[in-house]
């Protein structure tokens, strides 16, 4: 499959990798066409390993990811064009972290709207679908890495669409019974708005190594 | 222990009734005197279990739970009195959920602020710690409902009385290993913002007979 990836960050990248080694043919975006980031990956990730502008990676792509920061990804996303995005799958990964002068660390949107609702309203023809927006990029593409069950969350306006996410998803190692269906796409809501919660846990634990997971009843 | 308990509604009778059984002495506060939930409550709950004002229930505690809704705490701890609440222990389980006409749920405070920082503001000499409020009632008090280990989440300045809150929460049943602390007051955004996601997953359990978990490393 061809898949654009808008942005050039560890996060865009290490999805990149991964969906290379799968057999996908990837472009990575970036606001520029000379982005260091991009071409250093391009250049390591093989023949089926691109990069471009957010125009060129969205056309690019018959399934789109935002690895943008989700304070900008509106503004990236615009720049890639709407007639980039319209009919595809658009998995977006972003958390509007705000990172304040006194180390607090605040999102926006928050509470009453999202950064994955945002995306939906902006650009009504994509399917757009939040996911893995709640742990650390190495754990998104090898579940693996964990002992036991543990789980992500997905939220979208479109059935298929998910479904084709968790299909996606279960290339990168994830059993369809551990993504949780969050419902329409205001479910975003709630997996960005656990990002405080989930920093404070990667204090505790000194580490991004760890994911969510239930107990539930005997 | 004599334990002021603020709040008559089912969080707050679930938890004095788990600690009259434990041989503790509640008070239940409510804004009237003639609250019909704390009667109830006083009534079953036997000898040691007793009803009154906000400021009865604080003076009453030598450790007080705040058990309000998060929107009318402040407010309710105002008419309990600073001087009733100074020195001691104060264990906020609030979230401030808004429950709105569409049926969406939002904070309020959120992301900048929570309620227990705001408590922990207006109340300096009060020694306040963010727990509980992360899980259903029954839960907070019979952590053996749900198999394996789960966990609970603190936050406050002051270590000692983290330490006491941990003690207290043991007498519940809960190993002191399974509480995580989350730092200082501010941690108390971290889990008051959880609550859109936690909603989310009873609807997807189909149950509020869940918590939170977490796979580590291999």
């Amino acid at each position: 499959m061809r898949i654009g990836i808008i942005g050039t960050g560890v996060v865009g990248r290490t999805l990149g990798s991964k969906l290379v080694s799968l057999g996908h043919r990837v472009t990575l975006g970036s606001r520029g066409q000379d982005n260091e980031n991009g071409l250093a990956w391009a250049q390591q990730a093989g023949p089926d390993g691109h990069t471009g502008t957010f125009t060129e990676a969205a056309a690019f792509g018959e399934v789109v990811l935002n690895a943008t920061g989700g304070t900008v990804s509106l503004a990236a996303l615009r720049a890639a064009g709407a007639g980039q995005l319209a009919g595809k799958l658009l998995i977006d990964v972003s958390n509007p972290l705000v990172f304040g002068p006194d180390g607090a660390v605040t999102l926006d949107p928050v509470n009453t709207d999202s950064v994955g609702e945002q995306i939906q309203r902006e650009f009504p023809e994509a399917r757009v679908v939040k996911a893995l927006n709640t742990l650390n990029c190495e754990l998104m593409v090898d579940p693996g890495r964990l002992a036991g069950e543990h789980n992500l969350f997905i939220a979208g306006n479109d059935a298929t669409a998910k479904a084709e996410t968790v299909a996606l998803l279960g290339e990168f190692g994830w059993p369809a019974e551990w993504i949780v269906d969050l419902r329409d796409i205001s479910g975003a809501r709630a997996t960005e708005m656990m990002m405080p919660f989930w920093l404070r846990m990667t204090g505790h634990f000194g580490s991004a190594e760890f994911n969510y997971s239930f107990q539930r009843g005997k």
